[in-house]
């Protein structure tokens, strides 16, 4: 009688804590698993269900599929669909503690604020463990300060016609008032395609032919980051590598040894 | 004579390895030590020294002396004057594998970028360990899009007449290109003084009086983030409070159950 007493009301407790679900958006950082923090992986470990997207952002450093085994839990990858739906996840996590792991900061990307909203409304609490973004660690890395930061804009991969000329009006406004301009570039990891800086380059070069607003030319100093996240040593050998071998002008080189 | 030669080469391979310093600057996160990523906490296991500094933030959830006990190594805190000048940590870093452990992202304040100039001028190899930063977070949490925000600004602590008029115009600038600002408020650690949303509010419309552009009045839909980083659940009760205790207008609270 005692014991049964005592199972039921292990029971009802279970129920009392796993009765209600939430959907938890758990930031994985910029590089690999290692930026999981101590919070995210606590977390990873006492809820129900692990959920992961890759198409919003990649982690350089790890293999989506890799990620499962690294935190030590059965992860489920989405795709932009079954994010931009949400109807496994959200139905899941009425009744569940689901986690949604995500590239970066979650909630800097739109598709992360739409599904937390529809998450809202269906009446499933939410809550979000942040981590790094490219946002704040690529101005860090340059040695730039982040309030002479503009408006943000994304390099959108063209697809036949289609190729928005906002991000160039963007850096446009933001020279004009002395602000650096963070620029993204496009992944569409379903197909495969990330774009380069190079890439990245000749379309900003391109736009610039095609709208004449003198902001860009072969000589404005853009500053490249990728990988970031991945702590390297900053070698003056690099830079003198850069000047020897790929002709980078010495006042580049100058400015690049300052940060 | 075979275990001297094996002391010998432990001896040479710890000289190796810890002939040259570094400077390792790694973010903790926003709100207590579960923000640590894996890749810091790591870092902070197998360095030579630890040293943190609260003087350009706070973590709200951890009193800065408890810090030590809770990542199981000897912190030393250092205070504005210790980070300016950096006299003792870059002379550690010169020969020993040395970690400034800092609030949120490193390198979005100016004396950190400063520090690891001087650093590098010295020939001490840095490295950067990325954590959240309120400049992505808090947009975030409003489920406001980043890429909407214009370049961001502090409110400063008045000191006397001291007090900078320059956030002002950084609210105006980024208004009239339909722009949200993030404003920062001021701590000054040291003194204890830490500005409140309140004092905050009351000095923004202080300089809506003095500079009268018509940016700022009683109406202007101001949203105030706190204790970031501290999951909490939303909870639809909070809102109803909001409007039953503080006279919270009905239609911010459209737009708040929309976050």
């Amino acid at each position: 009688m005692f014991l049964y007493n005592k199972q039921v009301k292990e029971i009802q407790m279970e129920d009392k804590t796993k009765s209600k679900g939430e959907l938890v958006f758990i930031g994985l950082g910029l590089y690999d698993e290692m930026d999981i923090t101590q919070r995210g992986l606590q977390e990873i470990k006492k809820c129900d269900r692990v959920y992961a997207e890759f198409y919003t952002s990649k982690l350089v450093g790890l293999k989506d599929d890799q990620l499962g085994e690294k935190i030590g839990r059965t992860v489920t990858i989405l795709n932009r669909d079954d994010v931009e739906k949400g109807d496994e996840i959200l139905s899941r996590a009425q009744h569940e503690h689901v986690v949604l792991l995500v590239p970066g900061d979650p909630m800097t990307a739109t598709t992360h604020i739409d599904l937390r909203l529809r998450a809202l409304k269906k009446g499933i609490p939410t809550r979000v463990i942040h981590n790094s973004s490219i946002i704040t660690a690529a101005p860090g890395l340059f040695g730039l300060q982040s309030y002479k930061f503009g408006r943000s804009t994304t390099l959108v991969l063209p697809e036949g016609n289609y190729f928005p000329v906002s991000p160039y009006h963007v850096i446009k406004e933001n020279k004009e008032r002395g602000l650096h301009t963070l620029v993204l570039l496009d992944i569409q990891s379903d197909k495969g395609r990330f774009m380069t800086a190079n890439e990245g380059i000749n379309l900003l070069l391109r736009l610039e032919k095609q709208v004449k607003g003198n902001v860009l030319s072969e000589d404005t100093l853009i500053c490249v980051a990728s990988r970031v996240g991945s702590p390297g040593r900053l070698h003056f050998m690099e830079i003198e590598a850069l000047i020897t071998i790929a002709h980078m002008p010495l006042e580049s080189a100058e400015k690049i040894q300052k940060i």
